[in-house]
């Protein structure tokens, strides 16, 4: 199968991009190619790496807007999680179809996603032909957080390591986790070369009581067990002492900025610059629609611009350019994917801007205005793994997806209200 | 004229509007009622108040994208300065209109703006049918500043107090209007009922400047002068000591939270709380599409909440509902304009949002999904003083007002290429 993206502007210039099965095969000129499917951008759509979203719960795309505005743990404990023991495989299965939905449209084309239902994930992230890392999560104070129950699941699937969906390895988080099993998690995915995923210092209470603990910060502690690789992605990363950064740094692990959900829930401030002074890796992250309350790249990176430059005083800090790059270039360095730029021999996950869009007007920096102007609703295609998801805005299936996951809301919230 | 809307979802309810002229004539069920004009919401488009931006500047959306990620003294004196010196009429009328366009699109009926060429906006204003107010700019270092030239313009507009388009008196600010030209604005625009809008203790230069100067903050200056009553908005408003926010509060002026710009020019942070402590009446704007990028009042919400929360290290703190308020009814408070509800005998200044939208799906609860997911494209239709302006998310000349906005944004890039 060739797909032909014909007039599209890359870097400034009109160019064509030969797609052939996953890959970009060839970018040039006026390519003069046959091809069974086409795209013609004539001059008024960019062409730009798909977004990669490197922290998310799909499944509770369905709580958006469910409980906001409380103290986190009136918030989890009140809200989420008893309407969390209401969901069934069935709620969750349409709950990720609309985050996927949701993310194909706003022009993210991967997703590493940490949620209770990995199984009917991996189903419904195939189905709509996305890219996916599904965690697999471990939680010690739940029979399907055991890891028992990690590696019969892993075991079982069949399709684990075909690409664009395959598995991780998610404990939660050092405090719902057990020493043990954050070690086992490690040589498990080490093993079977997975990649590892955990919430890592949100809270400054988290921090302070693995320091009673353990007499050591998280990083430290998860660093003395030997946890820390290139193989981590750690989420928020917000409360770390200079330390800890350099030891990120020097364990290569990829660490994951959620600047709305940090602010919603009040957690804090990032430390990007410090990261970024030795050498993190950083990616970025929606977290779940319950704590955002969307799915849209777009908005995020405006978000994470915006919050350092009041945070350091400084209006040079976290430009335009570095912050799409922690969007795209960054996360598939974190998710080990070979996308993240359009280059021949990249995987073909590809996204067109349109440039008449007035967030786009009058067009005097592209980069500045997709990061400081734009939603993703400027995105009119998407190609991922070399197939086209969506054309000019639509998606097939979508008021399906829709009016499902309106009932399995619905019905969750009857449940909830019969408690 | 009378316009109908038939099943649009209002609190929460399936009701019909009936519009006569500019205003809501009546609100209830199943209105059996004739009316030369009509829009179905069939029960899937819900009514809002138009929203109010508090503060932009709409010609300076030509400049959007131009100049980002500079230190404010770079982006003002060498990129932003040097630009509007060669900005014709021309450019700032194909300016305004894009801005207008801009805003109508993302659901705003009202704004409250500053410019330098407030005849060309007048105009172009009132061929868009936007309600607005249009600043008369006093400005001490230029001639088209001057008492003399703001009187001489004021005097020679035929239609000055002709809804919706209407004037107001904006010094620029204390450091670059005299204490002699401040008491002549604000008792000129006791004499002509007009409000006064200036921009107020955006940085903290500004205060030790008038520290150091008049041995008194801002405020405390301006209320020393007469210059502070309940016609003024103060803009930024964010280095404010405890006994200033007292002042504003017993001088019942408005203030507005421009959180986007206060945080991408590293300004600081708004004391939302303190201020709504003091009763003082808050107020959302956007600024200008240079310091921002876009004029688009939903996402403003999100940004105006979640700076706060983490601001305050408070999740409860801005809530939802609280911050609509700030978009509508507290923006209707301070303009002196009898909207920003949706009740009979007021203004019809009316938005439909979609609820197909993605973005309030699955429709747990409408104001959080406004407020925390949604982007300004969930807005369907616009009616503004009784008009409909958007259909369908279609604006008649669209297409033309971003071709000539286009024009004018590259003939000015090219003239400063010149220098």
């Amino acid at each position: 199968m060739k797909l032909l993206l014909k007039n599209v502007i890359l870097n400034g210039e009109k160019k064509d991009i030969l797609i052939e099965k996953d890959r970009i095969k060839k970018i040039g000129k006026n390519l003069d190619l046959r091809a069974e499917e086409k795209i013609d951008g004539k001059g008024e759509k960019a062409a730009l790496p798909g977004l990669i979203n490197c922290h998310t719960h799909a499944a509770m795309t369905l709580f958006r807007g469910y409980a906001d505005d409380f103290p986190l743990k009136v918030w989890l404990e009140e809200k989420i999680w008893p309407l969390e023991r209401k969901l069934t495989e069935d709620d969750a299965y349409w709950g990720t179809k609309l985050a996927i939905l949701e993310m194909l449209k706003t022009g993210t084309t991967s997703f590493n996603d940490m949620y209770w239902s990995a199984e009917t994930e991996l189903v419904a992230a195939r189905e709509m032909g996305i890219r996916a890392k599904i965690g697999l999560v471990l939680l010690d104070f739940s029979p399907i957080g055991s890891k028992e129950y990690v590696e019969k699941i892993f075991n079982c699937q069949k399709d684990k390591t075909r690409e664009p969906v395959t598995l991780t390895i998610s404990p939660h988080s050092i405090y719902t986790v057990s020493k043990e099993n954050l070690i086992w998690a490690k040589n498990f995915a080490e093993k079977n070369k997975l990649l590892l995923h955990i919430h890592l210092s949100e809270t400054e209470k988290e921090v302070k009581d693995c320091l009673r603990k353990h007499k050591l910060r998280p990083v430290e502690y998860l660093d003395k067990i030997g946890f820390l690789s290139q193989n981590c992605l750690l989420v928020h990363s917000i409360w770390l002492s200079d330390r800890e950064i350099k030891i990120i740094g020097e364990r290569k692990s990829s660490v994951v900025y959620c600047p709305c959900s940090n602010m919603k829930l009040a957690s804090g401030i990032f430390p990007y610059q410090k990261l970024k002074g030795a050498k993190v890796n950083i990616c970025l992250g929606t977290d779940g629609a319950a704590s955002n309350n969307n799915l849209d790249l777009f908005e995020e990176m405006k978000f994470a611009s915006l919050l350092q430059k009041v945070a350091e005083k400084d209006p040079t800090a976290a430009p335009a350019l570095e912050i799409c790059e922690t969007a795209a270039k960054n996360g598939a360095k974190a998710l080990k994917i070979n996308a993240g730029e359009i280059k021949e021999g990249k995987l073909a996950d590809i996204i067109l801007i349109d440039l008449n869009e007035i967030c786009l007007t009058p067009g005097n920096n592209l980069i500045s205005d997709l990061v400081y102007s734009c939603s993703g609703y400027c995105v009119s295609d998407v190609i991922c793994n070399g197939k086209i998801l969506m054309r000019e805005k639509k998606i097939a299936g979508e008021e399906e997806i829709k009016r499902e996951a309106i009932k399995r809301a619905d019905n969750l919230k009857k449940k909830r209200r019969k408690l």
